[in-house]
């Protein structure tokens, strides 16, 4: 691509030639009718051009089936290239060509045959849109030069790079490797510790011989095609920093960063601040799925500038999770931070799903069933409202069996967590947001880390001899509608925050890239992607007011039965509380307003009031 | 007070006449033992001096008890004066006498009959410790001249200032002027809102009327003695910022900002540094009681310099609260942040302790009680273990009427915050601490804010016709067991924190202080103090575990009986949940390390594995 005149068709012809592969010149695919316009000197327009980039893009379509080839078009503009790229995102590359006015003009001059006059040539650098995802290549040298310089960068160099080879920058990897792209791979030297990881890991897996391993910043950058783009699976915190300033200093303007580690959503705003200044690109884009998601197809969660995002949604997209549609599990979230914070939401949903599983769990430990037992009910929960990845994998992992006993017996429990669940209960609190399950898992957590302290405090306390029988019904429905509250919760807090940024939120878009690919997927996750159509408040959703209405017994008798024997089912308890106090117009924090106005003068409002009306009242001095 | 030869007496008798009370010179309350040594040219050392500094004692607390004197006496290190003060803290002020070596070694030389040698004054010098907390008045001026300058230190300055002069401010001004100590107030100026602030408040007291009223920052740091001690009592966050950036202006090194405000922790660690840097003393205090309690005496929760409280201590321990053996409810927290941070956590008991009353008024209603059969209820509860001045406050407001009808019922159910709660749960989120009754009770005031989602949600749902009928003494037992959590847990945040904070955490010693002139003293809180003098962990009390295991079946019955009546009990639901969950030794946090390192690979540990021993386990791959 380029703008008239620029060698868009010599230097087609020699790649050619070159690699052998069929040359197509857009030119000769024009309607007659564009032909003469432009004979007569006449700029074309967009709706002249439309049909001849469509007419392109069949060409390519037939041509992609069983070829590689080059096609020299202006491609001027941003949104001709998107007629181009339809249905071929991942499989088209741009070569931008780019020189000086003056030698374009003297190149033209000094052509003959061709029908574009030199008149024309400021309106095309007029209407130029430089690409921003493009190979870009200077034309101030000569023809052989510049093809050996493309044939460089497309051919030899990678198409992204990823830095940091723990267990999901290794599946993402391979992942790209499988999906036909040429990657570059880091990972820092530690001696003794981390040495040649990249180059063994490489060695490991047939799809990666393609790749290029370094452990050398410079190199790896070097190995990158410009624009370069970068893909950053290391630790949250601090590494992240490091990283980006190593790596930053071999970068060039253009260039782009993707976060794809679990980073604090406050730390990507800034981040992308920092960069912006740079005139380096970044994304922080949130992955779900864990290690089999990233190789197979995780959710991703981007957020950043839309122009930055557009660089690298070709890849994302590709490397994606599809959904029942076939559609990728990607989506743009908003801007910076927000893909980020969408992200550690899902985590927070994440902890709870697994605690309320956990709570299932101890419910049927305490009413005698033993591990296969409870794996043998989960698995009729499969497919339906309550089927998700999480169940699937539970009931796995209680039928996991070593030396004939339960490996699930053999783990100590002491749930450990890596950030988003605290980083999204902070968030809540800070503003206001009561998404308790989350709150109330991560407490859990937090909780069962506390071995010594419990130990010490059973051997205290009288223990009831626990005897707990429910109906499998019972606590299917519970489940099913504990569940509905974490989801309603997780997306409220999404919602509420997404407000106070100034960000878009579109839950049914989010649901949509959580139905697959990522930890919490779910037939749930599915009907929300409905639901959330009609209203993103799902209380007004008939279709759960419904099932709210059918399953609350259910929660009800779960928890009060479960609180008799003694059994700890905090988030259980949360989600009935909550539904409980969500559905009282009327309830006791008037009390509370009271207190705070005796003994602080903290004001309340009345009902007989009016809004912003705040009163104090003379209480008694003494009590 | 000063070296030998400063001109102690002469200036002593000067301000006796000046002034017309009583001189005393120390010298002449040495034994003749004393007097020997010191003509023979030998220093006395300290055991020398005990005696006769507790005599200067006696001398002092005689005379002051009907009248001011002066005494004029070395007293060069400080744990003379602090012999010479006690018992006097509050009553005694030194003025230090400070000249160079060679002024008073000239001085010395033109006396005659003094018993002490020019010879010991180097060792005079070596031997002073300079007081912080001192008038301190050059000697290179004219004796008359240093008189007017004491006088008017002394008797013309205010011993204390005070920023803000909202309804905790107000009410401090007032006790410290009642304590009989001169004060300044100052008030910021603001056209049209606030104009003469200070002014009319001193006008509209008594007590007041030797107080100096400002709105003028640089007068009024000047009509405060030095070392300025400065109390802000204004809102947290930026404008202790920005009052501090104007007061600063105008002080001297030595002189010392108090925050008495609830301010974040975080931010006063902070402030403390950025002062320290100015040499200027930063003492951030917690004052707990509200208007009344500031007024009548609040529990206080210095933290700081020691050196720096040391100045302070006085003017904090006279208007504090007295404990039931009459001493201050004020005690030294510990280095700088942790005053504040014991606030913090005092909020956050206060959360759940009225969440729980709103919890137990909701249950009450619930079973057909108006709120003077509620508040009779309560009633009886009093001065007992379940006694606590929220509890006689929440009677009071149940039974205050507007026209024949209860005033509870015509406030709005939209309980609001100051931030104390949202930072407590933020610092127990981000550090791994479940003080789940706080954060609870935090939770349940932002839902009641979501009032349209509540009302529309209760006309969505059916509602359960209400009839729960509970015993009044599993009311009682089950509030005196959530309560004791809530104390349990709140203490134990402060453990976690003062131990990551490298602070000295008395339990036993800030139960005292909230014995007293706080919102949340109560009968438990004696009981605590005893408790927490035999160990730190409550669930190695004896009395407590025998309280638990005899209360636990009533909060049970309450907590199932309320949900079954779908009720909103959560902090009752939370305090059952985290005693189920911590007298668990073996709880079902295995299975969520399970699913962990099933999707995730983040490993886990086992039973028959070495602590620090980490495994991952290669789960099926696809479920």
């Amino acid at each position: 691509m380029g703008v008239s005149g620029v060698g868009k068709t010599t230097i087609g012809r020699l790649l050619s030639d070159e690699k052998g592969i069929p040359f197509f010149d857009a030119d000769q695919y024009h309607s007659t009718e564009n032909i003469a316009k432009m004979s007569a000197g006449l700029p074309l327009d967009d709706e002249d051009r439309k049909g001849w980039l469509f007419a392109l893009n069949n060409l390519l379509q037939e041509e992609l089936k069983t070829n590689s080839c080059i096609l020299s078009c202006s491609a001027l503009k941003k949104s001709y290239r998107e007629i181009l790229m339809m249905g071929l995102e991942q499989q088209i590359k741009f070569v931008f060509l780019k020189g000086s006015y003056e030698k374009i003009l003297e190149q033209m001059k000094s052509r003959e045959g061709h029908f574009i006059p030199p008149s024309l040539l400021q309106s095309q650098f007029d209407t130029l849109e430089k690409p921003l995802d493009a190979i870009t290549i200077s034309i101030h040298k000569h023809p052989e030069e510049i093809v050996s310089e493309i044939c460089h960068e497309l051919f030899e160099k990678s198409e992204i790079g990823i830095i940091g080879l723990g267990v999901m920058g290794k599946s993402l990897c391979r992942n790209f490797s499988q999906k036909g792209f040429r990657i570059s791979m880091y990972n820092r030297f530690v001696e003794g510790k981390e040495e040649a990881v990249a180059e063994n890991f490489k060695n490991e897996y047939p799809e990666l011989e393609p790749s290029q391993a370094f452990e050398e910043m410079e190199a790896f950058i070097i190995s990158l095609q410009k624009p370069r783009k970068i893909i950053l699976m290391v630790n949250a915190g601090n590494p992240v920093d490091q990283v980006i300033a190593e790596s930053v200093k071999y970068l060039s303007k253009g260039d782009l960063i993707l976060d794809g580690g679990n980073s604090y959503f406050h730390d990507t705003i800034q981040r992308q601040k920092d960069l912006a200044a740079k005139g380096i690109f970044f994304i922080g884009c949130g992955i779900s799925g864990g290690e089999e998601g990233a190789l197979k197809g995780p959710s991703l969660m981007p957020g950043g500038d839309e122009e930055a995002y557009d660089i690298i949604r070709p890849y994302l997209n590709a490397i994606a999770a599809r959904d029942k549609e076939g559609k990728p599990c990607c989506s743009y979230m908003g801007e910076s931070g927000s893909g980020h914070f969408v992200k550690m939401v899902h985590n927070g949903i994440e902890y709870a799903e697994m605690q309320l599983l956990a709570e299932l769990y101890g419910i049927a430990l305490a009413g005698g069933k033993d591990p296969d037992a409870i794996a043998d009910l989960l698995e009729t929960w499969k497919g339906a409202a309550t089927g998700s990845y999480l169940l699937d994998i539970t009931s796995s992992i209680l039928r996991e069996k070593e030396n004939g006993d339960w490996l699930v017996n053999k783990i100590i429990d002491q749930a450990s967590n890596k950030g988003t669940g605290n980083w999204a209960t902070i968030e809540m609190s800070r503003e206001g947001i009561p998404a308790t399950l989350i709150a109330t898992a991560l407490f859990a957590r937090y909780l069962s880390a506390y071995k010594i302290l419990r130990t010490g405090l059973e051997g205290a306390l009288e223990k009831k001899a626990v005897g707990l029988m429910l109906d499998e019904q019972v606590l299917r429905a519970a489940y099913e509608f504990a569940r509905i509250i974490n989801h309603f919760q997780g997306f409220w807090l999404i919602g509420e925050i997404f407000r106070k940024q100034g960000w878009k939120a579109d839950f049914s878009e989010i649901a949509r890239i959580w139905t697959n690919g990522c930890i919490i997927r779910s037939g749930l996750m599915q009907e929300l992607v409905t639901e959330f159509e009609k209203d993103s408040n799902l209380f007004l959703s008939a279709f759960f007011i419904e099932k709210l209405q059918q399953l609350r017994p259910s929660l009800t008798k779960l928890v009060s039965s479960a609180i008799a024997e003694e059994l700890a089912v905090p988030c259980f308890s949360e989600a009935v509380n909550f539904i409980n106090a969500l559905a009282t117009g009327k309830s006791t924090a008037n009390l509370i307003q009271a207190q705070r106005d005796y003994f602080g003068a903290h004001t309340y409002q009345r009902y007989d009031g009016k809004p912003e009306q705040y009163f104090h009242h003379q209480w008694p001095a003494d009590v």
